[in-house]
């Protein structure tokens, strides 16, 4: 890649006749990690893509919501036309000197890898990375680097699946509420796969377990794609048990749909969003879905650059901003900090059924605070430290050769 | 993988008791292709990835637009959770025996693997093979197996990038005429990159190749992403010069920018599309963006079946649909499909600066008759004859090894 070696001399240069901070990104290293035994269920803490940025003495972490091996080729893979380029190409070698660095670093890969598909995901991680970097080479929290004075307290809701039956569901709510937990959110699973009936059962199974104080949120993780008599049969339900949302009733392309649910499941708010892999994605939902919460993985969406920009955009239309998490710390800190600052937004996704990959990716964890709140951390970046030596055992080696050349190796862990 | 193999048993099971002619999906075998050099310009000819399926006696072939490494890992990655698993789960074992079977594997990696973002380019080769597969099994074109009952008569736009000059424009503008193109489109280059002057050149020397009674297209190639005052300030020059459409000033997302420049773009039609990588995008931009031409690829929406339902969505919105093709004449085909028996929808992208790996793809062609016109082929499937010699010194050896296991490996290509 000769470009990159030409922006490489272009840095020493610079750093031998001037005294400026100037730092470009040097590397970006993925590691894929994984449980052993991958379940088929909507459990998304079973594996993990994480990237580490260096840029000067500095490095960064991320993580991409994301398929690991399709994430890892759309980084190296070889260029297929002018607006079908791998993302690094867009990102190793760009100076990391501000804020402004990291958007145009953002516009670079969805510009260059217009026409790769997997890049939003890839790119997500990165930025993510990009902000850890930046932010602890300034010695800033993230949060307010994007502008927030301060890191408001957020209600957690502890997120986890249905369980088989309703009896497993009310044990659930029983354990979540005796952990002391507010709110608990119920998806995936057996909801909406069979009957009616065996929906009800699971909620009233969910509200019976949480009490009568206790905030209720359903996700139907998009069990009816785009059918809104499907939908429209739980309505009951919902209301009976007094659910406060109803998440992911359909796809998130589904915009029509969602609209004329949101006109007949008064008082149940509708919400979604986490499929929104870009900024447009996430305003259509806003502007034409008659969302009351818009939820929004930072791992997914672009990294926190983009999810920042809907948040700023949700303020606007006053609708609730809401992260999407369900793997990490690291990934929680990254949604957290886009609407880390809003104090409206107090309800926050915190999983609570991580496998134990998921728990040993940093050192320390964001935790409840005595209120049982939590926050986006104060220490500088995304204020986590990363495990090296709890991760090692669950790292997956892989290669990628192509033309008999290796484009991809997992990188040393040190 | 157990549960394949309980369906293969079921197969023999089935056929040794009954003599009913169900075929089940043997594989799906993906080959990355591509000329020795990529070239850093705008033209998606320089790589392919071509998708072949089996199931019992037959063959279908596809072609994916899109990043074929990318493409390929996301074929055979290892499943993250229960809706993140890989393409080809969702794919090979199950039955083919109508239209009906092609849309329920649709819906099944659609719902498999929706947080797999790559997945629906991945589809679109192998939606595409299905219908090639399944048109020859029954002797029939696929247009036919649509539903339509004709292949209609369209009239073909020559579709070339821009000159690095107005001269070369011109130059080639004249030359296309010289060939009997009624119609050419431009696009791409520095068209939009630089001076609103530099671009008003660009334009009449297009005009002045074509004549007076050419039909002038422009593709901006999202050059301006969501910026409407550079796209408004090339409206005048668009009027002077008569174009027919703007393609894409902006990403497929932008849809408010869209609308808010076709209301003052008249008489110059927007048109775009071709970033829709499933039937929802196309559907806001048909409800949303002021569109008049909708341009889809079959090989990034998802294939056949999810263009087909836009053409049929494009009819009800009294939108002229048009087929994205940039690469083979097996991808022409496939795009020409879904609204070959649309008589009012006459026009056609044909891409006449294919590189010669694009041409050695198939044996035979998709020519214009004596009236300058081109139709969806008559003969079974897609129509089209698969070149293996002629594609064979192009293929690149491509290899992705997981945990030690080899999940991909260019397969024999016999």
């Amino acid at each position: 890649m000769p470009r990159l070696a030409i922006q490489y001399l272009f840095v020493d240069h610079q750093l031998s006749i001037t005294t400026m901070a100037t730092v470009r990104i040097e590397s970006i290293d993925f590691f894929y990690v994984s449980m052993p035994e991958i379940l088929d269920i909507g459990d998304g803490s079973q594996d993990a893509l994480l990237v580490r940025v260096r840029a000067g003495d500095n490095e960064g972490w991320g993580e991409c919501e994301a398929a690991p091996l399709v994430s890892i080729a759309s980084l190296v893979c070889p260029m297929s036309h002018s607006a079908c380029k791998p993302v690094q190409a867009s990102v190793v070698g760009q100076s990391l000197d501000s804020v402004h660095d990291i958007r145009r670093i953002n516009n670079l890969v969805r510009t260059n890898s217009l026409d790769l598909l997997q890049a939003d995901h890839t790119l997500s991680g990165i930025d993510i990375a990009l902000w850890d970097l930046l932010g602890r080479r300034l010695n800033e929290p993230v949060w307010k680097l994007l502008g927030y004075r301060q890191s408001c307290s957020k209600t957690p809701y502890a997120s986890v699946l249905f369980g088989d039956t309703a009896e497993q569901t009310y044990r659930k709510a029983k354990e979540i509420r005796a952990n002391g937990f507010l709110a608990a959110k119920f998806g995936w699973g057996p909801f909406g796969t069979s009957s009616v009936r065996a929906d009800v059962d699971q909620l009233h199974a969910a509200r019976e377990g949480l009490g009568d104080e206790g905030i209720l949120l359903v996700d139907a993780g998009t069990v009816w794609i785009s059918d809104l008599d499907a939908a429209r049969s739980r309505l009951d339900a919902l209301r009976a048990t007094r659910a406060t949302w109803l998440e992911e009733p359909f796809v998130s392309g589904a915009l029509a749909e969602y609209r004329a649910l949101s006109e007949v499941s008064v008082p149940i708010g509708l919400a979604g969003g986490e499929g929104c892999h870009n900024y447009y994605m996430a305003k259509h939902m806003l502007d034409h879905a008659g969302l009351k919460y818009v939820q929004i993985d930072a791992g997914r969406i672009g990294g926190i650059t983009t999810a920042k920009d809907v948040a700023d955009y949700a303020v606007s239309k006053k609708v609730t901003y809401v992260n999407h998490t369900f793997t990490s710390n690291l990934a929680l800190s990254a949604s957290l900090q886009p609407f880390a600052g809003i104090e409206a937004d107090r309800i926050c996704e915190y999983p609570t059924e991580l496998k134990p990959l998921a728990k040993k990716i940093t050192k320390n964890t964001i935790a409840r605070d005595a209120h049982g709140q939590v926050q986006a951390p104060e220490a500088p970046g995304l204020g986590m430290d990363i495990d090296i030596e709890g991760i090692k055992p669950y790292l997956v080696e892989t290669e990628i050769r192509v033309a008999g050349k290796v484009l991809y190796q997992t990188p040393p862990l040190t």
